[in-house]
């Protein structure tokens, strides 16, 4: 399957999840009309659905079934989106459109948009716990899965990179440690967490030769999306401003491409893509999907 | 123990989940020490520490292990700090003193804020997970503890009676069942998972007697906190400002004293804390820390 094929089959599932609610005064019990709408919004608003398809295609390739992985994967989606909602606030990056659409708190007002946030999060925890209970024979497993997921979105993961990234845009503090934990943990670890996850769920161990060469894979490939970013972010600044590049391309944002220029940013770019398909020898054929995500990074930087 | 002494093990443990954090780049895998900073001045600026307490002393009750009960006692208090952290942004009540002290965006800026809540929350989430897998022997009920918390704390929860609660502030609306839902779910249901996750940790069924005489009474003792602030709300302003109580008594706001006068307000109170007892029977003397908790709502309204 393709990742336009996985990314339809969570469409579906995160359409039935999050239906379109009609505004009435709520049953005990219920989720009301206005939270339920305000999530939806941003979770129906596109996107690659990238997280949850490599979560599916992961637990295709190490034979979990795919009944199992379904829910893991849309909680994924809901974390990614509830960051990007936060992320849109007045009070962090004051985006008012994404994806050619109105941000959340345009939309819904600015306290609903943080609830949204928080519902998205803590809608996550819930399918994921249900998941869990509707699997109770394979209950490490499950916890295992929940545990990648949640921790690489938590304090030392996602959070832990939005804090730094902030940080560093308001304070101005820099250099290549910082940078390297700030795409580390706002960048890769959530492309890392759906192939350990799916490697919990197929029943392999932590430690595992397997879930090893998935994490290998995952830095690489977060990392590379992260630079990949920054490169299109400088080509796009010069196309369109005609700016010097160098030490200062781009927005001033502390980024590869700022630190070494960008023959320097494209050379570690070319060099994570090489790491990342190395790491992947061990699954062979099986691993054809995760290949075709390589390929579509070098096509977009081409 | 006393609600007092619960506090002080809870406090104790959270201080040590927490420490002060000194400024260096953080390594990967470690928790920024500005995200740690920030969750803690908001974890540790006092409190009566009553939901913990309120897991540890039905543990105790019911007899299941101290060691056990411990860190979801603490992921209870810090999915409530989260809420008051967010709830106080500048987008929803912009507060900006809590128990006399700044606010967390006041010190630590609004995007800062944001990210400390969604910290305390996923923070509270790997706890759980932590301490599911510290304790395998008891998959089935640590899975159904966390359940309890996050959904208690979640979309058809504690965020559902917030969305509803500024929904009503901002929109005016109104209404019995409306006030009744956003009492059951901002109020009383962070007051109810607490005895869910400790009959589960337990080894309870959800459906057993216990377990619905524990829910009973958080049910009614979750009604009669919220009840307790409002008149309490009222009578203040009553000595304040020398208002006149009736429909329009306290600030406007929706509440049981607005809905039927103080009296009316005051006749529910007793009639709920006579109920929140009425359901302790089947435990009996074990029960002395629920009934001490009535006691002390009482003490506060007389």
């Amino acid at each position: 399957m393709t990742l336009r094929e996985y990314a339809a089959v969570v469409e579906e599932k995160l359409d039935e999840l999050l239906p379109e609610a009609d505004k009435r005064t709520p049953e005990i019990g219920e989720v009301p009309w206005l939270l339920q709408n305000a999530m939806r919004y941003s979770v129906m608003a596109g996107g690659k659905r990238l997280r949850p398809a490599m979560l599916l295609a992961c637990a295709d390739m190490l034979g979990a079934a795919r009944g199992e992985a379904m829910l893991p994967a849309c909680a994924l989606e809901l974390i990614h989106t509830y960051s990007l909602v936060h992320d849109d606030l007045p009070g962090m990056d004051n985006d008012t459109l994404r994806r050619g659409r109105p941000t959340n708190h345009v939309v819904f007002g600015e306290g609903q948009a943080i609830l949204a946030g928080d519902g998205l999060l803590s809608l996550a925890m819930e399918l994921l716990i249900e998941n869990a209970m509707a699997h109770p024979a394979n209950y490490a497993g499950e916890v295992l899965a929940m545990n990648e997921i949640i921790r690489g979105a938590g304090v030392s993961g996602m959070v832990a990179g939005q804090c730094m990234d902030l940080y560093c845009e308001r304070e101005g503090a820099g250099g290549e440690a910082l940078l390297t934990y700030i795409h580390m943990n706002k960048t890769a670890r959530m492309l890392i967490s759906p192939l350990r996850a799916a490697a919990a769920l197929a029943g392999l161990a932590p430690d595992s030769e397997e879930t090893r060469a998935l994490t290998a894979y995952g830095v690489k490939f977060g990392l590379l999306f992260q630079a990949v970013d920054d490169i299109l972010d400088v080509v796009g600044d010069e196309k369109t401003l005609g700016k010097s590049v160098g030490k200062d391309a781009g927005s001033g944002k502390l980024t590869y491409a700022t630190l070494y220029g960008l023959d320097g940013a494209r050379t570690r770019a070319d060099r994570l893509a090489q790491e990342a398909r190395d790491s992947l020898a061990l699954f062979g054929d099986r691993a054809a999907f995760f290949h075709g995500l390589l390929d579509s990074m070098a096509h977009r930087v081409s």
